[in-house]
């Protein structure tokens, strides 16, 4: 099963990037706290409502809304993302998670690694950017993306390797100290493939030069 | 001596939180690629211009620009940096590196952590956040900045308290697979504090809600 999660950092590009990438089939939506603006204007009724509801006027609260304080220790992405691991789903699309405050973008990243340790994709996505995870394993690259950049995250990476790309690398190390990965691009006519033998990659493709 | 760097981020709410932020006295500008615009519209002679200039006018290239070609393994922001440490500053400002392409903030955040390893502090800059890291050490945080949000980076943090704050931390760990830090606050009336004993703390203040 799918999930797909609706953050409430602000989308400037319209929605219609969401509707292509939305999961079909099998899938579980999910609202947290602001996101439920983003499922309405979708004209999608979310399964499950979670968060601190505190970008949401009290009397458009949904009954059936899963409620936390403010203070706690998880983002309302979170909550959503443990939702949705409890729920069994084993691919994740989160919108509304990037843009706005950087901070809170940051974190989203932090749970694309959080999904990843659960042996879970995880995909966070805006008009222009689909950003992944991936640790000890190999990823095929979308050439829908103008650049690909990669980056050691949470440590070192070794055996990181990009084949069909216009900069190969063979068997590299990575470091959190040093963009070395930055933009990358598909070479012509051929399927750019990413791996890393030990570490965590984040990927951060875009359509933006 | 400080040395601020402009790059070539797109800056959309105006220059005036650049003429605050900028440092006084003994200083070096640089203008990596086209974070030259910046310099023009504030009506600064950067004392050095470098970069692959691929963002720039072939005739709109100044004289004694530092060029190098787009391929190669640096970032424009990362020339820049590695020639104010070759000048001996000792205190960075990033403007023109937060916004636009996110692989390019993200490659910004890798430089702020390459800065730590040279025992230099950096800071990133955007009229809403304000971005540094700190690595086995103490930070007092300025009050004009609503949130306080603090990363694992490149790594488990020990030792980290946070003194002076809504939701404070005593010699907690952080891994850079759980968002835990987000969203905190100044407590009213005191010198928020935070300090890592061991690892590297990426830290976000926001003045956004």
């Amino acid at each position: 099963m799918k999930c797909a999660i609706f953050g409430a950092a602000p989308i400037t590009g319209g929605l219609d990037y969401i509707r292509s990438a939305m999961p079909e089939g099998d899938r579980v939506v999910i609202a947290a706290d602001g996101g439920l603006r983003y499922t309405a204007a979708l004209g999608l009724t979310p399964d499950i409502i979670i968060g601190d509801m505190d970008s949401v006027r009290q009397e458009d609260i949904p009954a059936g809304a899963i409620l936390y304080p403010s203070r706690k220790d998880d983002t309302d992405m979170m909550l959503a993302v443990k939702k949705g691991l409890a729920l069994g789903a084993d691919e994740f699309f989160l919108f509304g998670g990037l843009g706005g405050r950087l901070d809170h973008t940051y974190a989203n990243f932090q749970t694309l690694a959080y999904l990843s340790e659960h042996n879970v994709r995880g995909w966070l996505l805006d008009e222009n950017h689909r950003v992944c995870m991936l640790e000890n394993g190999e990823l095929a690259l979308s050439p829908e993306y103008r650049y690909l950049s990669i980056f050691a995250y949470g440590g070192i990476c070794t055996g990181v390797t990009i084949t069909g790309a216009e900069y190969p690398l063979d068997d590299a190390v990575l470091e959190p100290s040093f963009p070395l990965g930055v933009s990358n691009c598909h070479a012509p006519g051929d399927q750019m493939r990413v791996s890393v033998k030990e570490g965590s990659l984040l990927i951060i493709q875009t359509k933006l030069s």
